[in-house]
């Protein structure tokens, strides 16, 4: 195990379960490592009551509030349209540098190359990661994650944004207690950061994306399991080319369907979401041909709904599909654990 | 229409139909642009007999023996493993640009910004254009290319390198010889260089293929018809992302189905093909839920087979599918154009 971080966050006025996606993913499955989150305009504030998670972690207003908690990392927490860092964050950044700390950069733009910045970071002896800049790929996908000893899973979804990162988490976390070997491969910026290795897919050049997976696969395959993080869904039209190289990439023997039963139409679209049987045979049929791969189990993001109607829809999605259902937040992982222990 | 270039296309030792994919295909769909094929070990010999097409253009052994054709472009017209020039082309390239030509580069390795060739470029008052080199792009695809007045075509295919390209091209030309306003999208270098406009979407950042697709088609809206290049397979564990990007970029209103009926494995892999009824279900589950979208026909590369073999080949993807087929090359692309007519 590598030794713990000792994460800031800084978010600022960004502190929502959206735009805040990275810092809610640190604070859920790094909870021993996040030592501050840094919001100004939320100082004081209870975070739990917020976001739901990170209790007891405290809401600072700067980088010198945070110094008594030594934070050795800042993160920049948020994803927001467009990718690009707020000009009034150079000064914090500024300022965590020359307090020790490296600087993990989740959006789009690049910090590493930023003279002044650069320059702080050497003065410093500190390091600016990009996690979004992914390192010179030449390889194509070619089906080799198939000769892993370890069983894949991967979590596919009907959309984005709706669980897929926080269920292979869970799974990841149950199959351990329960004493299996199972290992997490990240593929999006908060699932590196989670990880503290990995590629953000998003941001390869689109040759070399199923290259890319079957190589983080490849460096776990000595594991019993293996649960790959999900991206997109091959029905998003601004994503899906992403999902199938993933899924090509990935080669999983069995797959998590993930799907968010509040939602009324795929994101950004008016499309509405076919029925879910429908979204099993298409996973499906875009395996079966190259390697044996089924959708194992349903996990479904309830979030918003009482717990009779969670419930409820947890037992129509297992009714629909045939196959064990569960929200992992709310009811827990075990029926997809057991599905994939079964394998 | 764009003034006619004057192209001296390079392929060295590498003359023949795969690697020289590129010089074929401009030999075949600009055969008034091409004045020269530069090839050392094959100069003075026929080059129909070795690829097929380009009758009647030299085969030249130097840039210097090319000038009285006065060329204005070399093209790098070879697809070479690792997409790295040979060294060798360096001294072949001043001697292009010092003699007036521009260079199109379609391999991946980026001349543009390589210091020599760039002084000399700049001395000689000439361009290169590094053709793999997208633009920046920062939109993803969102549907909007449904709302051309075009009827949006694209070629599908069940593996690479099988004649989805060529498919396009022939059925434009079909099109605007019996009087319909047909518009090309280039989609892969080879296509970009026939063109003369366009991106190669697999050199594209993943998560912006399908915003890329979807701008190119959005500027030729206004046509009756749009044939979109297809680019791999969507079973194609290499290439299946970039495949379902342009197909949910295009947002095809029809889809032709491309196959190489000798071939018996996806190419670089062990995969045999499912029967075309199932690639024709799959393209058409992976649209439905999008946009209303058929296979319209079955476009067949029977390169290899007697006429006999071939003739039958056609009658049975006919068969098998249920759709009008042909191989555009050998008994020309009428079936699929009366298809497209006729949506």
């Amino acid at each position: 195990m590598p030794p713990k971080r000792r994460l800031c966050i800084l978010v600022d006025a960004y502190l929502d379960l959206f735009t805040a996606k990275t810092a809610v993913g640190l604070l859920r499955h790094c909870p021993d490592e996040v030592v501050a989150v840094l919001s100004a305009p939320n100082a004081g504030k209870n975070l739990a009551e917020i976001v739901g998670v990170g209790a007891g972690v405290p809401i600072v207003a700067s980088i010198e509030e945070a110094l008594p908690q030594r934070p050795d990392h800042l993160v920049l927490g948020v994803a927001l349209p467009g990718g690009q860092v707020p000009p009034a964050w150079r000064a914090m950044m500024l300022a965590a540098l020359a307090n020790g700390m490296d600087i993990l950069n989740g959006l789009h733009q690049r910090l590493s190359t930023d003279e002044q910045l650069a320059a702080a970071a050497a003065a410093a002896g500190r390091r600016i990661i990009d996690v979004r800049t992914p390192p010179p790929l030449t390889e194509v996908g070619l089906m080799k994650a198939t000769t892993t000893r370890a069983k894949r899973i991967l979590t596919v979804g009907t959309d984005c944004n709706l669980g897929k990162r926080v269920t292979a988490l869970e799974m990841v976390h149950a199959l351990r207690g329960r004493g299996r070997q199972a290992e997490f491969v990240p593929t999006g910026q908060t699932g590196v950061m989670i990880a503290g290795w990995g590629i953000a897919i998003d941001a390869v050049v689109s040759d070399f994306v199923s290259g890319a997976v079957e190589q983080m696969v490849l460096t776990k395959g000595d594991a019993e399991f293996i649960l790959v993080e999900g991206q997109g869904s091959i029905l998003h039209p601004s994503f899906s080319g992403v999902t199938l190289s993933l899924i090509h990439g990935a080669m999983p023997d069995g797959m998590i369907l993930c799907h968010a039963p509040l939602r009324r139409t795929l994101r950004h679209t008016d499309v509405t979401f076919p029925p879910l049987d429908q979204w099993v045979r298409l996973h499906e049929s875009l395996m079966t041909p190259l390697h044996p791969s089924r959708v194992i189990g349903v996990a479904l993001n309830t979030f918003g709904m009482d717990d009779a109607a969670a419930r409820a829809a947890v037992a129509n999605a297992s009714k629909v599909t045939g196959l064990p259902a569960t929200d992992v937040i709310r009811f827990g992982p075990l029926p997809l654990v057991e599905a994939v222990e079964g394998m």
